[in-house]
């Protein structure tokens, strides 16, 4: 998506090697428009696919997961990155961050997730794919189907998005982050 | 708002006297149509508004901002539920949850929250008032101006929003729910 590779360009920063900072447009300010466009380049893609259901992880997950949902007309659940205590019915798994070198748990409800739902996952990051595991595990005790991936941000140099290709998932990333050395940007 | 109403009256579960279950489509399922109509309904109420910025907090707060972020051609900043460790030029503040019982930490970037800004603060639920609490504050450390601040759903009867009110705040409020005992939901 040339709009969003131009804007990581203007706006983002490479920083340390592997860490793309990009929180004036889609980590903690969010340009609305930009995630309007990015919903657009999802739903072109996942045209002829069966999709009932957006699933997507909070936080940063939420915006271009909500503008998809108005996109496509369908609706959005956002996993949650907590133990559920009060909430009943749920599936739990827990994750692996590398970016952030700890262990959290990821959960939705049962009521919201089921054997019925063929989704497509939408995050803002795919870096070594560990939050995605999270979903496919989430997806199994579910019994539904993911019918496809969708990440704004790949950094293609982490190789989750390989990882996933290689086992057949449809893994659509609007920008492929390939490197990141000398606090330089290159795309795939 | 009367769809809102009409939606809270038929998805809605009021819980053990004070708790409002809205997870099937605000809190966890987002229904994208409603989230547009939410924000359209901000919208108009703010139109005379020199607003320029939208601040929420992750998670529940983000869908309808950034909707209406869309709708008024605004960025969006979404303010974090925990203490920044790697990022620079963070306010921060703590803030009390009644409802959970614990203290948990708020941060923006100063970047994105300046004394230039006049904001609208958005967030899902209204109730005793302390995270509003928390983004005053925030918005207090940055020189930044509160123009007014909408709530999806407000808990009236936990009496935040009166008590801001009373301070001269802006408070809209799209459904105000002043009672939930016998399980039933009785809106102001």
């Amino acid at each position: 998506m040339e709009k969003l590779k131009q804007r990581i360009l203007e706006d983002g920063k490479a920083l340390s090697g592997d860490i793309l900072k990009v929180d004036s447009f889609l980590n903690h300010q969010l340009d609305p428009n930009l995630m309007m466009d990015i919903a657009r380049a999802f739903a072109k893609q996942l045209v002829n696919k069966p999709i009932n259901k957006i699933v997507t992880i909070e936080a940063s997950g939420i915006a271009p997961a909500v503008m998809l949902g108005y996109v496509m007309q369908l609706p959005v659940v956002f996993v949650k990155k907590k133990f559920p205590k009060t909430m009943e019915n749920m599936l739990v798994r827990e994750v692996y961050s590398f970016t952030k070198d700890r262990v959290y748990t990821v959960s939705i409800s049962h009521d919201f997730l089921t054997e019925d739902d063929h989704i497509v996952f939408i995050d803002d990051f795919l870096a070594y794919g560990n939050a995605a595991r999270g979903i496919i595990d989430l997806c199994a005790q579910s019994g539904s189907t993911i019918e496809a991936m969708g990440f704004v941000i790949e950094k293609g140099f982490q190789g989750g998005g390989d990882a996933l290709r290689a086992e057949g998932y449809e893994v659509i990333s609007l920008a492929i982050v390939d490197s990141l050395e000398n606090n330089e940007i290159k795309f795939r």
